[in-house]
Order: structure tokens, then C-alpha cells, then sequence
């Protein structure tokens, strides 16, 4: 029996196929498409269809599960909208049962009809999923190319207290800073460097893949959005776009000085999501941390290290690679169920 | 007599055409255009033709100045190729005598040539001229869709400390903040509403024009960039963009709480500008500002006041629409000696 679990994002689209053999989990395959929903949503059936023809044959799949968060984009005046017209493209595409991920678990078509909002930015139920099988009481972080979730998790059930995006934005639990796509001038005031302290240009110059290049934290294939000036994607092209954030170019900015202020923003965005992290785990007396995501090691790690707690990975039980999609993994698990 | 004078800056081409009769000011004209340069550099010369031509003919043109901030788009790969391609353009589309604004005066086009970093962002030269006219010691400070200049003065002199926006961004002489163009994500960190506080989105969903729109601070006719979502300026489309920012959409915030929250993030933006102002002020030991741009009241005079700072207006001098292309008038003045 293969369930197929889709987790469409912003910006990227991840899926996850798992074989099931009498109930049990005989292989995982995994694959992610970028596709940026806020221009081109109306390619998601095809998207769909060529990711899992990829791994398989689409008549193969026994059922789908989608979770969702691109319902936020601004090709939507409201997430209602958007999560009516993913519903919409979704049923149009597959022939198999449909589950999606909601707030309070797996819902039919005809519930979501019913109450779009339950399926809007959900998908991090279906990842906390998988944190219960590493810990019954522990905050699960996952932080991807554009946010991070924080999610505590108690006798083995989430216990989020925001449940929307925008409550998750008040009580810590969605910290919106990531690995690849994050405006360096939404997070920075001022850098210093050469004693001197320097305010940045509030444009969208570049993000945090740029310094992560620059840093050797991640390589040009983990790079997987478009850079913001439409420039490649070496370590001297991030490193011009970084050197703009100042107002300045590699003219005036020495490579070192590049990898001295990279190193600070990098800094600073741990700090960042240590902050939410902290707000969580103090809100639910929790002391283990459960770290995944492509920016698990890059900043995750380093902010429970931060605040002194306990860390599990994730790839304790899931490869790396899988970590990174663990949403479209969770989402498939729930379709199962 | 009459002179031409430009400012090309990276968003908005903004033209002052003064009639000399005698030596003295007979008129000024002004006209701006919206120019993207960092995808739509190639219809420069087009539109420094058509803004002319909206006033008078071209070849009643004596003389044209040029100052520019537009060589920092990333569709330039170092500033140096930025304001050669920018007067590669200029010469390439007047007859007449040209002159550039550099930081140390006017420049020809061979000076320019010869180091072409001197034209860099040079336009607060420009307009630090016409402070000097009200009076010979004070910080003037220049909010404009973009960015805001605090420049010092003294003995009818520009003093400021640093010569280059990279400089200027660490002396507090450039703030990188402005009336229309600024993403809220840029200087926001969190937002208080009904007793919580939010974290908002690093995206690229609502800018300072969003806020005043909603605030009655401008006009749609004020609002001369584009939307971030293409869709259009009216109040309920700007509220709806303001609300995306913290995730939100008009179902979950109502429009009370869109202008509670445009209101803190106008004071968050007042707090910007004041700390770059009081840097100013305090390094160069002077309590007069003149204040003058789009943002002249809604930013600037609003600055001075938390810092109980003396203020003039450069619309003591000039009218409210010529107080806005400021630097266009300047560099015309400059030409013109």
C-alpha cells in the first residue's frame, strides 16, 4: 500500500511516498519541487503529478494526504480563498482518496468545505506527528527554508496554544525566520564590523542562503530558491548581494569582512528563533528539544545549546534528507491512519 | 536660461527645470517619473526625455545637472558600473553641456570617468545646498519614499562625516527608511495588539505607503510605487496587505485593529529616523533641523519633536511639491554655478 503525503508550501512543494507492508513502513521515498505559489499556482496539479511519476507511477498511490501552508501567499486576498482553490486544484488532480491535514487532524473534502481555516497552515500537526515516536513530552523545532515551528509536544500529543499562523506569531510557536529565504533587513539593525556600526538598506537585497554560502553552512544545491538580484548562486555573487545589504560592494568589502559580518547575522538569527524557543519551553515547563529541518544544525542546535536544554535530532529515526521534508512525511502517516 | 537638473534614484527619476532670467530664479518646474532602474534602466533615456518634454521642449534646455543614487540597484554588479552606465545614458541622450553632482562639487564627464565613485549617491550634496539658504548651521534631514538624509551643516557647509552611503549607514547620515517604499518586515520586531504581542512575517507583504494610506497620511496619488502584491492603493487593499504581516487577513483583524497596529508601526518608524538624527546632532553639537520630503510631516518634524529639537521647514523657501524633489532642485542650482 503506498500513501502519498504532500506538504505544499509558499514557495516549495515537498512530497513524501511510503510503502507500507501489513501496516508496517517498508520504505520512504522522498522528492520537492520549487514552486512559488504566489505566481504560479496554477502548475500545482502538474507539480503534483510529476513529483510522485518521479518516484512512481501515479495509479500506484493508494491515497493522498496534503498539508498545506501556501494558502498565506498574496495570490490570495484571504487564506479561506487560498485554501479552497489548493482543495480545489488537489481534487481535480487525483482520483484516489484525498485526506488533509487540519488543526485538530485528517479531514475529508466536504469538513474542509465546510471550514477552510482548519486546513490553513496545519502542516506542522502532521511533523509533530513523527516528534511523539522520538519523545511523549518534549518542543519539537523545525526549522525550514522560510520559518521555523516550535511545537511543544505533552504525553505525547501537540499542546500548541496558538493555532492559527497568526497566534502562532504571539506565543512564540512560529518564529517566520529560515535557512534560505529570510530578508537579512528583517532581521538586522545595525552590523557591526571594524568597530563601527552600521545600519542596513531595507531593501530585498539578500537572504539568509547568501550567508549561509558564505559560510560553507550549505551548498549551492541546498540553495534551492531564486536569489533576489537573479544572479548565480557562487560565494562571490552572495557575497555581492550581502555586501549591498551595507550600501556597499566587493570594492569596498574584503572577503573577510564578508565572512565577519555573515558570521554575526548568523548570530543574530539564532537569537531569533532562541527567543521563540524560550518563550515556548518556559510557557510549558519542557526541557528537551527535538531539532529538524534544513537549518536544524545551522541554527536550530545552536539555540537549545544556547538556552542549556536537552537535544534530540529527528534523524535519530529519519535520515537527513527525510528531516528536511518531515512534514510531507507526517502528512503521509496521518493518511494512513 | 533654463537648467535641467535630475535626481535618478533607484525607484523614482525626479526632474526640476529652472528659469534663469538675470542670474535670478524667474520659475521652477518639476514632473517625476517611476523608474524601476533595476529592471527598467534601459527606458532611462527615454523618460529623462518625456519628463522634459511634459515642461517644454528639450532643446530649450541650456544645461542639465545629474545627481543619482540609482547606481546601488542589484541589476548593477559594483556602484562603479552603476554610474558609468548611468552617464553612458545621460551623454548618450542631451547635446547640451552636462554636469554630475559629486561629493566633492560638480564633475564633468571625464572628471567622472576618471573616478567614477565620486557621482555614488551623491544627491544629499545637492540638496544641502538649498538648506544652507535657511540657514548656515543645521542637520537638514530629507525623508523620501526610500530612505531619509540627515545631513549636518555648518557655516553654510555640508559637513557630514561620511562620504558614501556605506559610511553614511554607520554615522547615522543615512537612514535606510522612507515614506512609501520601506517593507514593514525591515524595522518592525514585534506588534502589540489586545494585550499580546506578535512577531511578524519576513516577507515581502506591506510597506510604509500600506500604513499611511490606512492612517489618511497620503493620498492614492502620494502612493507613486508599486504594490507589493499588484494589487491596488485603496484603503481596504492596504489594510489587507497590513494584516498579511502578521499572518493575518481581514476575516481575523478588523479594521480597528489594522490602525492600532499602523499606528505603532508609525511611531516604531519615528523611533528609526530619531536615532539617526540624534547621532547627527549629538556628533556635530547642533539643536536646528530642517526638515523637508514626502515624509517631512508625517516622519521628520515628528523626529525632531521626541528629541526637542528646534525646526524649519524648507517650505519656508519652497513649496510643498518642490520641498519633495528637493534634490532635483539642487542639482539644478549647482548646474547652474
Amino acid at each position: 500500500m503506498k500513501i502519498a503525503g504532500f506538504d505544499i508550501g509558499g514557495a516549495n512543494t515537498d512530497l513524501a511516498i511510503i510503502d507500507y507492508e501489513n501496516d508496517e513502513i517498508k520504505n520512504i521515498e522522498i522528492d520537492y519541487a520549487y514552486l512559488p505559489m504566489w505566481s504560479n499556482n496554477d502548475d500545482l496539479s502538474r507539480v503534483l503529478i510529476e513529483l510522485i511519476e518521479n518516484i512512481c507511477p501515479v495509479d500506484e498511490i493508494d491515497a493522498v494526504g496534503i498539508s498545506m501552508t501556501a494558502e498565506l501567499v498574496d495570490a490570495y486576498d484571504t487564506k479561506k480563498d487560498g485554501v479552497l482553490d489548493i482543495v480545489e486544484k488537489c481534487e481535480a488532480t487525483f482520483n484516489c482518496p484525498i485526506g488533509y491535514i487540519g488543526i485538530n487532524g485528517l479531514l475529508t473534502k466536504d469538513e474542509i468545505l465546510a471550514d477552510p481555516l482548519q486546513a490553513a497552515a496545519a502542516n506542522w500537526i502532521a511533523t509533530a506527528q513523527i516528534a511523539t515516536l522520538l519523545s511523549e513530552n518534549c518542543v519539537f523545532i523545525d526549522t525550514g527554508s522560510t520559518t521555523t515551528d516550535i511545537i511543544p509536544i505533552k504525553d505525547g500529543k501537540e499542546c500548541a496554544i496558538g493555532k492559527s499562523d497568526f497566534d502562532r506569531l504571539g506565543t512564540g510557536e512560529l518564529v517566520y525566520t529560515g535557512t534560505l529565504r529570510t530578508n537579512l533587513a528583517s532581521f538586522l539593525d545595525k552590523v557591526p564590523l571594524n568597530g563601527n556600526e552600521y545600519a542596513v538598506a531595507s531593501e530585498l537585497f539578500a537572504q539568509t542562503a547568501d550567508i549561509y554560502m558564505v559560510l560553507d553552512l550549505i551548498t549551492e544545491d541546498d540553495y534551492i530558491c531564486d536569489t533576489y538580484d537573479g544572479e548565480g548562486k557562487s560565494k562571490e555573487e552572495c557575497a555581492r548581494r550581502i555586501a549591498r545589504v551595507l550600501c556597499a560592494d566587493l570594492d569596498v568589502l574584503s572577503n573577510e569582512e564578508i565572512i565577519e559580518i555573515s558570521k554575526y547575522m548568523h548570530q543574530v538569527q539564532i537569537k531569533q528563533i532562541t527567543a521563540g524557543l524560550k518563550q515556548v519551553c518556559e510557557t510549558q515547563n519542557l526541557d528537551l528539544v527535538v531539532t529538524t529541518g534544513l537549518g536544524k544544525n545551522i541554527l536550530c542546535n545552536e539555540a537549545a545549546k544556547l538556552l542549556g536544554l536537552k537535544v534530540k535530532q529527528m534523524s535519530e529515526i529519519l535520515t537527513d534528507e527525510e528531516c528536511i521534508l518531515a512534514p510531507a512525511i507526517g502528512t503521509a502517516m496521518m493518511m494512513k491512519k
